[in-house]
């Protein structure tokens, strides 16, 4: 098992990309698309945010200009899923549908959508009602997930499930309850999905987001995470999902793993 | 469930300590005590060290001397259970016995001078054929241990069971097995007994000592340890102690958490 750090960064939601997708400036983009890549990102996470006035035509333009500059494979990332087949028509690379609930019009639209471009999925543990706060809830929507891909011709492996984990200090008592889901997740089949999680979310609105967040990535490796949307230039996290593998017993312990990690 | 830190560093294996166990010089081995319990420890280990003459009565001078500056609870430290006694006799708080192996006549000798001088016990999942690799096996050593407290009239609260991490250069698949046995060894029995790790011995001749430590401190206790023999003064390890403390929502989440993690 490989950890898939998904580079959180190019998201409209930061001001420096909001600004470039408004302009169509490709400069803050690709600088992005460069160091996040550098810092051994295995997908580029790609959301055109809020502001933006044509989501189809902005995700295709932030695709194409992406693409330009690395062959990073793409994490399309929006509630619009017309913007993310308009990506998903010029990825070159096998991309990540970011995301889908589970709530049966949704998974309709996007797990037959994830089969026809060769894409995975990034599926959460919630519905129309909102994110469940027991691990039995979450798990009882991996499953239907799992269910679903089968349906729909994928393996349990083109899923990322994502138990969708909250901030700490607002919902302090979600945070065990994701790693029981994770560890149950990882039961539900044979190959078992992938996981992932938001993770800087973890820490949102706290004084001390990158312990929060290294430390809660480190717990739910431990409890079976094999991905996570995240800051790939943070060195520290980096280091402690490297570590966090070495300990696992997943990677081979020599004296250069953390730079052997960054660069596979 | 709090978890106990366990200082370390009053271990005659240090030089420092060594020497002044050698002159029977107080001042470095005050000078630890007081700055391990600054630090948060809830104990303090007291190991003589390899090159004391005379253990017993070396054991009972440190533990004076340690007592004459703080009353932070002891854990005494050694293979000399004569010398643990001299040590029982005059300690002020109730103690911590380290360590009994599940080897029939230790835990003859050790169980029954617990409980009489009311002292905890670091109990290890080895005999005298050594350390097993599998989880299973470290397990089966616990069910022993859990049921020799019982017949010496011990809680299994009373018990620290220490599942024994090995170097992870050397090593490398027993950490996840010490994981998956840490997790077992909490279902043993209701109270389940205490776990603690000798914590720095997985990054035992490694360039990265502080990040593995603190990323398998981590990892353990997302699998249930509560205790660690540790460097106590290491803040990037307490605070990440402290931080995975709330992420399992066994403290409460507030913005000077760490702070109060330490004065607890």
């Amino acid at each position: 098992m490989a950890f898939y750090m998904i580079g959180e960064r190019i998201n409209g939601m930061f001001k420096d990309i909001g600004e470039a997708v408004a302009k169509f400036d490709p400069k803050p983009i690709q600088e992005w698309a460069i160091k996040q890549t550098e810092a051994g990102a295995a997908y580029l996470d790609v959301n055109v945010g809020p502001t933006a006035a044509d989501r189809v035509k902005s995700m295709r333009w932030m695709v194409e200009v992406i693409q330009e500059v690395c062959d990073t494979p793409l994490a399309l990332d929006s509630t619009n899923y017309d913007a993310i087949e308009a990506g998903l028509e010029i990825c070159k690379k096998p991309a990540l549908i970011n995301s889908c609930p589970c709530e049966r019009p949704k998974i309709e639209r996007v797990f037959p959508m994830a089969k026809k471009y060769g894409a995975k999925i990034i599926a959460l543990t919630m519905d129309k009602s909102g994110i469940p706060k027991s691990a039995d809830a979450r798990v009882a929507f991996a499953m239907e997930l799992v269910a679903a891909a089968d349906e729909f011709g994928l393996s349990p492996d083109d899923l990322f499930i994502d138990p969708l984990i909250l901030p700490c200090n607002v919902a302090q008592d979600h945070a065990p309850e994701v790693l029981e889901a994770l560890r149950q997740i990882r039961t539900l089949s044979d190959p078992p999905p992938h996981t992932t999680l938001g993770l800087s979310n973890v820490s949102q609105g706290t004084p001390f987001r990158p312990l929060i967040n290294r430390t809660y990535c480190v717990m739910a490796m431990t409890c079976g995470l094999d991905s996570a949307i995240m800051d790939v230039n943070d060195d520290e996290l980096v280091d402690a999902i490297a570590t966090a593998e070495v300990l696992l017993n997943q990677s081979i312990y020599c004296d250069s793993y953390a730079k052997v990690f960054r660069q596979r």
